[in-house]
Formats: C-alpha cells, structure tokens, sequence
C-alpha cells in the first residue's frame, strides 16, 4: 500500500487515468493538475491548478510520456491549457521526493540535478520497455490482420531488428503460424533465433529475403531498408515501421512505388490503453514502494 | 494440372475470383457466368450467360459459397442479373460431370440426383471447416483486439465448443498468450483439452467459470449463454458469436444489459478472401483431378 505518500501527477492521457486510479486503489493522497472533473468521478482525488500546489509536502511528483517541453511547459492531454514547471517548484519539494516521467529533456534532467533530486524516466526502463512490448506486438498483429486479405498464419514474415520489440514480434507472429525470419546483427541474437526455431538474415542482406516476404516488420530506427531493398520487395507486400522516427524506412521511396508502408507510433497507448496504464502503474507502484 | 477439363462457374463473391485464377493457372478451360468483363483482366476465361451455356461439355459445374435459393436461382455477388439453373441443364451434362456447391437446399440436392450426377457441398467437408477455421479463429482475435483496451496476452477467455472452429480459437488465443478455458461437453474433448493444456468446464456449469471471463468466443449453434448466464458476466466482459445463425447467446438480453455483444458470421470471406479461397481452390483442384 502507498499510504500516506503524497503524489503529484501533473497532466498526462487515458494511460494515467488507469494509472491514478491504480495509485488511488493504494491508499495514496493524490493531486492531480491538467484533468476535468468528469475523468475523476468516484475517486477522491484532489483536482487543482499549478500555482496552488504545496510542493513542500509531496512525495512524488509525475510527468506525462511526453514529459515537458523545452520552455517547461507540461500539455495535457485533457486540457488545452498547458502546466508550467520551474525549478523553483521542484526545490521547494522534501529532499526524498521522486520525480517520475515517460520521458526527459535536458531541461527537465537540470531541473531534477539543481534540486538534486531523483529522477526516473520511466520508458528508458527495460521492465517498462519489455512489458510494452506486449501491446505493440499485439497491434502490430492487428495492424497486419487488418492490411491483407490472407491470413498470418502461413504467410512469411521478415522482423527486422531483435531487441527487446523485435523479439515480442517475431514470437507472437511465430505464435500464430507464420514462418518468420528474423533480421539481425549480433553473432548472440543469431544463436537466440535457431534456438527459438525461427530463420535468420544478416541485417546487411535483406535483399536476399525480401522478395519472399509478405509483411516485413521493422523494428530499428535507423534506415535498414532503403532504395535498393524496396526495389525487389513485391509490391503488394505490406510494410509495419514500428521503430521510433524517423524509422527504419525510406518512406518516400516506398510511397513512389505503391509499397503499403505503415509508420506506427505509440502503439501501446492507441490500441490498448488500460493494459499501457496498468504497465506504468505496477512499475510506478514497486518504485514508489522503495522511496524512504 | 487440370488441362483439358471444361468448368462453368456460375456465379461467386471475390473468394471465387481467386478460385478461378487458380484453376486457370492449372489449364483448366473456364466458362464464368455472373462476372463483369473488369474482375477478369488479363485471363483468357470466356464470359458468358446461362442460356448460351453448352451443358454437354462441361466436366465440373461450381455454384457459390450460398448455393442456389428455392426457386433455382443463383444470385451472382458482382451482377444484379440473377442466373436461373434448371434441372434440365444439369440432365443435358455428361455422366461423369460433378456438381460443385459452397452448401445444397432440397431443390439443388434434387436436380443432381434426377440427372443421376454427382454432388459435392464443399462446406460440409471436414477439410474446407477445418482449413477455414484459421481465418475464422484469426479474425476473431482481430475483433478482440479492435474491441477491447488490453492486451489478449493475459485476457480470461473462455471459449464455448470444441469442434473445428473451437479447437481453433482455443489454440490461436493460448499462443498469443491468453488464459484459455474451453466448455465441452464430451469425456475425449475433456482429454483433449487437457492434453493441450488449457483450462476446461462442462458446458452446463458455465456460470462458474463466466464471473472471471473477459472475452468469451461461443462456437456452438444453439443458445447456451442464456439469461441466467449473461446476468453474472461483467458488464465489461465482451461476447464474440462466430457460431452460425441463431448462435449460441441470448443477444435481446445481453443487448438490455449493456453487454458487449457481436455476432459475427462469415468470417473468411470477409477478412481474409484470398486465403478463404485458395482453401476452395485447393481442394476443388484435389477433387477434379480424380473425376475421370
């Protein structure tokens, strides 16, 4: 149980809304700055403005996936006006206290050190990364079932990349019945793949594969598959960048040609958001537990 | 290869577009009736109406997935232009032609045996059900992907039946990483399930098992979700019919209770024709390759 912490969580989307109320179901005091009153009904939980927080008394402070931009400014998801954050907050705040965010800018890391606060970015966590994975994966499977006219199972699919979504992807494709092969690098990620009875390419040679392929899967965000790998992919195959931008394909290439290129983002959030909210709130939850 | 065989196609929705193409691809000499001049570019496969049909020289004649109404008539998918077959039509065929239909009414099951032919409903076949059960089983996860906010790894799913589609679903969702429960009824299924390691209840005890269920996928044709079922099953849970007409839910009662109900039938044509018909296609090239 997290009683008696007090928590701050300042803007954030639907993803938080499971993860409040997770928190809430904990027993914490929490305030929250950014939501309307309506996402909130049923929960006691403190709805308020920047200016009058009392930073003084909180144990925890949460940033949204975004975290802030460069000016400071937090923009909710549920509210056009946007939260602005000073160093002069996170000083006025009880030395244990711990900031949470997806992600973080400099601005916000300098924040934290001149405060000398912790800071914890949440995405940069593999248990967060991995647990992701999950629902990426899965809407990957969607994005795929809805695209083609076949079915996975039996068709041939090509998963560029084997970190830690490349490895989710290739096992549920796998899972489902269709040959994947899988793009790598690493002389241990090779040795991983034949033990997981999948086939494998070097990264460096996908032109040797991609003519057989129906859905090619990228997971890499630097571009693997380029002019002279989109020239031999048959042009009714379907491509999945599920790699951060810019992405791992020559988008404009590909759009030249008619290649069905899909650049999918911030998939756990769209396609599955209370599992997405649950993932950061078991996490925040364990974290929040080990604060003194 | 099917060279020299004569085959009339009467009729067909797009699955058909791919049966053709690869009875085409095997020589055959095909005869389409109920197909505008654009669907076929590029096949040399004559285009032509009922009347003008030579019925001597057929060896094969294929009626649509719905086979014909009670009146004789064929209603094409790509024709407003309904095509009317007669029993004399079929006499005028030579001994050895066959009768190829997705299902049979009375009327078609009569005209075949007057002229003393042969008749094979391809949707009665064990091999089409099970083949067509992957596309079912895919598309199924495909709505309980788009119709929930978590993930399916993880999800309760029970999964009502254990025929060829149960077995199917039962399967497909456990590799993605579900809780599977599967109601039977029989002492082998019980075994069965079992052996594959998923969790099993007797049909009639559902109600112990639906209280926890977050999906469950009915596969059996008549009503075993009744009122006293759907009123223990959370509001939220979702409930996926794939069984044909009337299905297996008590839809008015769910509907009252807000539950999330869809019945969704004809599954492989609609969200994977192509694979819906290669599995047509392959076995009608099986099977008239062994006509003599």
């Amino acid at each position: 149980m997290l009683q008696d912490k007090n928590i701050l969580i300042l803007g954030g989307d639907n993803r938080y809304l499971h993860v409040m109320k997770k928190l809430y179901n904990e027993c914490a005091n929490i305030t929250a700055v950014g939501y309307p009153e309506e996402e909130l009904t049923g929960f006691n939980i403190e709805r308020t403005i920047i200016s009058d927080v009392d930073f003084s008394t909180m144990d925890v402070i949460i940033l949204p996936v975004e975290g802030m931009d460069q000016t400071g400014e937090i923009h909710p998801y549920y509210s056009p006006q946007a939260i602005q954050l000073t160093s002069a907050m996170i000083a006025r705040t009880p030395a244990h206290c711990t900031i949470f965010s997806g992600t973080a800018n400099n601005l916000l890391r300098q924040y934290v050190q001149e405060a000398d606060r912790s800071l914890v970015v949440l995405f940069e966590r593999n248990d967060i990364a991995i647990a992701n994975s999950i629902p990426t994966a899965e809407a990957t499977l969607q994005i795929a079932m809805e695209q083609t006219t076949t079915t996975i199972h039996g068709s041939n699919i090509l998963v560029i990349g084997f970190g830690r979504v490349g490895k989710t992807v290739a096992r549920l494709f796998h899972q489902v019945g269709a040959n994947v092969t899988v793009a790598a690098r690493k002389d241990e990620d090779f040795a991983r793949i034949h033990e997981m009875t999948y086939q494998s390419i070097h990264i460096n040679n996908l032109k040797d594969t991609l003519p057989n392929i129906d859905i090619a899967i990228n997971t890499v965000p630097t571009v693997v598959v380029g002019e002279a790998e989109l020239a031999i992919i048959h042009r009714s195959s379907l491509i999945i960048d599920v790699a951060s931008k810019p992405g791992g394909i020559d988008f404009e290439t590909a759009d030249k040609l008619g290649i069905n290129t899909i650049h999918a983002l911030g998939l756990p959030g769209k396609v599955a958001p209370m599992t997405a909210g649950n993932i950061i709130a078991d996490v925040l939850i364990t974290l929040i537990k080990r604060i003194e």
